[in-house]
């Protein structure tokens, strides 16, 4: 019998930018009298990293250009919102009334870029964006806990992403570290010796669900969930690694 | 602090067409002393599902059309195989070579249909295909539970789809009893008083997602998870819900 479990302390600290989220994932281990261990991996919401580093946007200062004008119609959105989710994008990939799905600068495509009005808690007309570089953010949380408890563990920053084909959004990694965020059976052999030839799991995405099953999107205070006995081999580990090469696509 | 836990038991029989699954869960809990409770998550991986159920075809008995030997050609695959998928698939979305994505007789858009090679264990010629009716066999699972254990539970068969722009297979539901695969937050408030509006949550692929993690795909026997603490709400529940109507489908 195997077990994977997933702890979130409840009662995280209302993140203010400029706040050290290292410390304050830190201080929670300490108020929970829970240590990491090595093989642990440590998922956190974007929403506290760019609340932190500072990732928030205030609409009201925002100008919009006559294309963000224009798309803001074609969406039936604040032109302003519409600016700032252009600022993000490398490309707009769809539109219809009430959804922008973008490819965000950093690859991945998603509704808005990113760009959230949800749980930012700075008035009205503040935004989050994801945050400038989630593998870094994530490597300084890793650092953070491999120097505090001397553990080998995994930093996924997660957010939750709608997907084509399927209903309802689920969590994904949009930054890693110390774990590769894909598992190849490649090569392994099946329960009967058939060699599987094609099996690549994205278990950084897996792990990331995971934690969004405890995380909940409504006024709960759980952006913070360890997990302990998942599958997967530590390494450096990116976000890149997770993002299919656009020419290789076929659904763009 | 709040909790989610999984465990697979090691060692699940190999199942042989016409086995009751169902005697075989229930033995599994008997035989590790664990009995599950009211809100807990069943998850069978959809392959001892296909198998017991008869779900199996040998290759040697299937004669291609010439569509068939025509998208075989274009796929570099054998025309036997590729009938397989025909015979299983409403549509066939993108092919090249080594790959074909199609939309499954049930209507989630996978690989091969869901025809596979892997973990079958009848020889070479063998391949498993989708169970008939997923949600029926999830559903003859959880009334078995119910009878047995006095308990309500969630039932998910739970299968590794690509998808889109990502790399890395991850864990999705194909068959749901016993829960409400979507989660809405709609309507609720957020940490400080926002109303979200659009968030609904995928908790039936992220729970089938997380038993992916344990289940592998490797030699281990292990295809089935018994998840407590995952947010979801019990009810009917039925794939469908999961799929995207394809008119509102911005990829196809």
């Amino acid at each position: 019998m195997r077990t994977l479990t997933a702890w979130v302390p409840v009662g995280f600290p209302d993140v203010q930018p400029g706040d050290d989220i290292g410390s304050m994932v830190l201080d929670m281990f300490r108020f929970n009298d829970v240590a990491p261990e090595d093989h642990d991996v440590l998922v956190i919401a974007q929403k506290v990293i760019s609340k932190a580093e500072g990732s928030v946007i205030n609409l009201g200062e925002i100008t919009p250009t006559p294309a963000a004008k224009e798309l803001a119609a074609q969406a039936h959105k604040d032109p302003r919102l519409v600016q700032v989710i252009l600022n993000e994008s490398s490309a707009v990939m769809r539109v219809r009334p009430g959804l922008i799905i973008a490819e965000h600068r950093l690859g991945f495509i998603c509704a808005n870029a990113g760009v959230d009005h949800s749980n930012v808690g700075l008035g009205e007309n503040w935004v989050t964006i994801l945050p400038k570089d989630p593998d870094a953010s994530a490597e300084a949380i890793r650092s953070r806990m491999e120097e505090t408890f001397r553990v080998h563990v995994g930093v996924i920053i997660n957010d939750t992403h709608g997907r084509p084909f399927r209903e309802g959004a689920v969590g994904v990694a949009i930054g890693v570290a110390g774990l590769e965020p894909l598992f190849s059976y490649v090569g392994q052999q099946d329960l009967f010796g058939y060699v599987l030839r094609t099996s690549i799991e994205g278990v950084a995405d897996e792990l990331a669900a995971t934690a969004s099953l405890l995380q909940g999107q409504g006024a709960e205070g759980t952006p913070m969930v360890l997990i302990r006995g998942g599958r997967f081999k530590p390494g450096i580990g990116s976000l890149v690694e997770l993002l299919r090469e656009p020419k290789k696509d076929m659904f763009r």
